[in-house]
Parts: structure tokens; sequence; C-alpha cells
């Protein structure tokens, strides 16, 4: 009996083991490498171990964990808003910008470029509590889809990088997201879709104003942009939340270059990700020349630092959450 | 054989209930009052239950962890600092505070306010990259004592509340220092200090900047400060950075007010504890008059808002980490 017991716990161990962490990954080097690089580094008997506490993997949001086209998600939360708040308030329609956003008219919204968007950001996103603010996201997201493929937006995570994330936490890794996306948009959904809890967001966010008028405190959302997450301004803000330098960067834009740099520069086992829009069928194809989601730096730099180029036709046999 | 094992096993239970988790508090309401929350909201049976996700405790450090007299601490690191640079450089002393502090001619720099203070911590934080300076603090930190106790300024910790941090932990709590200190500062101590890992410290911070010249990016603190993790910044920060209520919080001063105040405003149950310095033998005694530390709306409303107002002389039997 006992030599029973004791080859039926030896038998276990290797189908443990053998059990594939990341079922929507095909079996290419891109997949091999991140199983690797994750072996070594929680191996204590391997040079390259690295204890729990220093395990921080960080990830861009937009491009990288979920869809951006035709254009970032937010956006069209934006859009959406707008048209609802100037229902009531029809004077909040002040520029032409606004106006067409709250048409959906994104084509000239788009026109005036970056300013554009954040117009449409600052005039939709302050103002209100961060409650009602996060309030007005989840309702959208319960009741929006998506024009292309009629999913919620929320289901268009990418399956591949659900499993990476839940196989690093798994590993002993802490999870961040590091996004050029709004903070408290994004808080909304991190937690469900990704497993990632509020403290483990970091993204751009608007100036906040405390107020406790009757000893009913409450934190406003002010119509002025406080940090940038994006570029430099995501090391500089992992240095400032974390307080450690991460071990593996996931990104997909140059707009992550800096911190897939930075993470990777580190001594010791690193790893950076760009995960490269190559599938047009599925999702979309774009790189150099995109105006969401451009990547040049990545792709010229990225392969001589040792970055892994997930090819997303090639290396993955599902792209979203919510379809097979 | 069976039954004196199990006796074993529930005769330890009331044994584990009955050990002492705050040994360094002495019997008064103060310490009831906490051990009673934190009973009611780890009780799943229990309507005040609170899961672990929630669990948030935000703590202030000066005056709160450790002592703040006859000034913030920080402040004798800067004007130690500054002495040193100036020994290579004797023109950074350019003006006559600057002067002044590196002489540890505390006076003068007071004389000048908050003002002179940011001046010496501008011209004495600046210029090096996080690593540098944090490295400088830890050498600080290993030489330099408080001229009244003889004792390094990292063992001037409050034993009750090292006590109190651990217990929440063993509770199922996250334990966060927020402080106007500064965060690259409080970081190299705090993990040590009060088992505070980097990304559980919110505090003051200077700007910084990314440069990655030659592929070797390094992270450098400006001289200006860009956020100020005071008085109502401190919820701003909380909910920026954690994103989450927090249930507990402690403080010792009015700059802890607002976050007190949120903090015990939040539905269900919640618990504020100011410091009072109350024991000018084994400590210093100070509230109304201080300008470090000054406490004047915790005094007058607290007691009302349900806080616990710790009374240092009473409430605690021992006060340094460092000493008996």
């Amino acid at each position: 009996m006992r030599h029973f017991i004791l080859s039926a716990v030896l038998s276990c161990a290797p189908m443990i083991a053998l059990a594939d962490p990341l079922p929507s990954w095909n079996a290419t080097e891109s997949k091999d490498r991140i199983i690797d690089f994750v072996a070594a580094v929680t191996d204590p008997e391997r040079p390259e171990y690295v204890t729990p506490a220093e395990r921080i993997a960080v990830f861009d949001n937009d491009g990288t964990l979920w869809a951006e086209q035709p254009v970032y998600f937010q956006l069209f939360f934006a859009m959406d808003r707008l048209a609802q708040l100037a229902e009531a308030d029809p004077s909040i329609l002040s520029t032409p910008t606004l106006q067409a956003a709250a048409k959906g008219d994104l084509k000239t919204v788009l026109e005036d470029g970056h300013d554009g968007l954040i117009e449409v950001i600052n005039a939709s996103h302050a103002g209100v509590s961060v409650d009602e603010f996060q309030n007005a996201v989840a309702e959208w997201l319960d009741t929006a889809r998506h024009s292309d493929t009629d999913l919620p937006y929320d289901q268009m995570t990418y399956q591949p990088m659900v499993e990476l994330l839940r196989y690093l936490r798994d590993e002993g890794f802490k999870t961040y997201i590091v996004s050029g996306g709004g903070l408290h948009f994004m808080r909304v959904f991190a937690e469900e879709a990704y497993g990632i809890p509020p403290e483990q967001v970091l993204g751009t966010y608007t100036d906040t104003t405390y107020d406790s008028a009757e000893g009913d405190p409450v934190i406003t959302k002010a119509p002025s942009i406080a940090f940038v997450d994006d570029k430099e301004g995501k090391p500089i803000n992992i240095e400032r939340t974390i307080g450690r330098r991460p071990i593996l960067a996931g990104g997909n834009s140059d707009g992550d270059f800096a911190m897939l740099e930075w993470t990777t520069a580190g001594d010791g086992p690193r790893l950076g990700i760009l995960v490269h829009h190559t599938d047009g069928e599925r999702e979309w194809a774009y790189d150099r020349e995109s105006p969401i989601g451009k990547l040049v730096d990545g792709l010229d730099k990225g392969p001589e630092l040792g970055w892994v180029i997930v090819d997303m036709a090639q290396d993955w046999s599902r792209i979203y959450t919510g379809a097979n």
C-alpha cells in the first residue's frame, strides 16, 4: 500500500510538469523562449534564480493585452459618453471636434491627431467622482460592441496573453499593467479580464481633487492630464510606483520601447516581449506605418536586444478570449 | 494515542488565540479597540467581515512609525549630505540657508519655515540617479546617530507600531506607508524596519528623468518636487496608486487628517488611529503648538469621528525598537 501511494505521487510530478501552461500558443520559438525563461528564474538550483519578490512583470494594455484598432477602445467609450452627456447638456459640445465625436465621426476626431483625442478624453472624463466615472465605464462595457467583431470590448482581450499572465502568477510573478490608457478606465475591467487588481494597474491619469464638504469626502476627476504613462513615462512610473526594476516586460508599440529597454538592460536574466500584429485575417496587420500602435524601433532594435518578437499569425492558435 | 494527539491539537488552539499580538501595548482601551476591530473584520461569520483583498491599512511615517523631533530625520540626512557634497564643490552652497544647513545650523534653516526645508532638500536630493541616492541614504543610516538618543535613526521606529504592522499582516492586511517623507528616502529602510516592500511605500517625490544613452538607461532625480504627499495629497495618492479605499489608517498630525477622514468615512467597519505624543520623558510631548507634527484638528474632531487617540505615555510600555 505504501509503495503504491509513493509511486502514485511520483508519477504525478511529471504529469504536472507536462501540462501546457500556454495552450493557445503554438509550439514555436516564442513559446519555448518564454517557458525557458520562467523555468530558469524560478529554479532555486540555477544561477538565474530570482526571488519571488523580484519577479515583477509589466505589460502594456492596448495592442498587447487587448486589441486597439481602429483606435484605442477608450476613445469609443469617450465618444459614446460625450453623446450621452450632450443629451442632458448640448452646450458641452463646444468645438467641431467634440461635435464630431458625439456623432461617432471618428475620422474628423482623428484629423486633429493626438490633440483631438485628448480634447475628447478631457471633455468626457472630468467633473465626476472617480466612483461615478467607473460606474459609467462598467455600464458601457456591459452594452457596447466593437463594430468589426460584434464582441464586447472586454472580450477582445488576447487569450494567449491572458494565459501568459496566469502562468506568470502561478510561477510566483507579480503582474502589472503599465499602459498609456487611462488608469481609472482600465481598473474597471483589469481584475476580471486579466486577474490584475487595482493596485497593480499603472496608467495615464488626470488630476483629481479631494473635497470633504459635510464629512462625506469625495475624489473627483479634473479636466487635466497629470501624467502620461507612455514612452519614457513608463519606466519613470514603474520606478516611482513599484520601486523595483521588472525582469519581464511586454509591449507592442514604440510607446513601450523605453519600458522594455529599461527592463532588459538590467543585470541578470531579463525578458522583453513584443507582440507584432501580423495577422490581418484574424485581427489587424500593422506596424511601421500605423497611426495607432506604431512599431519601428522595436522591430529594428528589439531582436538584437534579445527581445522575443511574437508573430501573432504564427505563434497564436487563438486570438480573442471571447471567440474561438 | 489518537485521542492524545487530538487533545494536544485542541489545547493548542486557545493558546494561539491567547498569545498577545501587541506585547508593547499596555492593556488599555486603545489596544482593546484595535484588537476588536481586527477580530471583527477577519471573522467570516461576522457581518463586519472584509475580504483580504480589501484589508488595506495605511500609515504615515514621521511621528507615526518613527520619531520626528526635533525635525524630520530626512532633513538631518539632507544637511549631512549637503556638507559632504560641498566638500567636493563648495559653490553648491549658493544661499545663506544652504550654508547654514551644511554647518548643521538647524535653527537658521528653520527660520525660513517650509521654504528653507525645501531648499535644502532640493539641493541635496537631485542630480544623481535613484540608485546612487539610495546608496547615500543607506550609508548615512549606517553611520549617523540622533543627537538626543544616540540611536541610529532607523532604530527610533516605534516598537508598538512595528508590532501593529506585523499583527495586521498576520491577519491578512496589506500594510502601506503614505507619508509626506521622501519616497526614495523611505524605501531604503521601510522593508527592514517595518516589513513594508518598495511597492507599498507612497511618499513625496521629485520629478525624475529617464536617459538611455549608450544602452545603459538610468533614472535620475531632478531638483523639483512633483508631488507632495501630505494633507489632501494623501487620499489623492492612495486613490491613484492603490485604487482601493483603506479600512484602517494611522497618523499623528493634521497632515494625516484627510487620510483618516477619507478612510473612516467609508461604508462598513473602519478604524482611524492617531498617535498622540504625550510622553515628554521617554520621547517628546507635543501637539497643538508644535511646528513639526502639529495636531489640532485630529484632537478636536478625531474622538467624535470614532478615531482611537493613542496616548503614548499611557498606552505604550516601550517606545523605540532600538531601546528597551
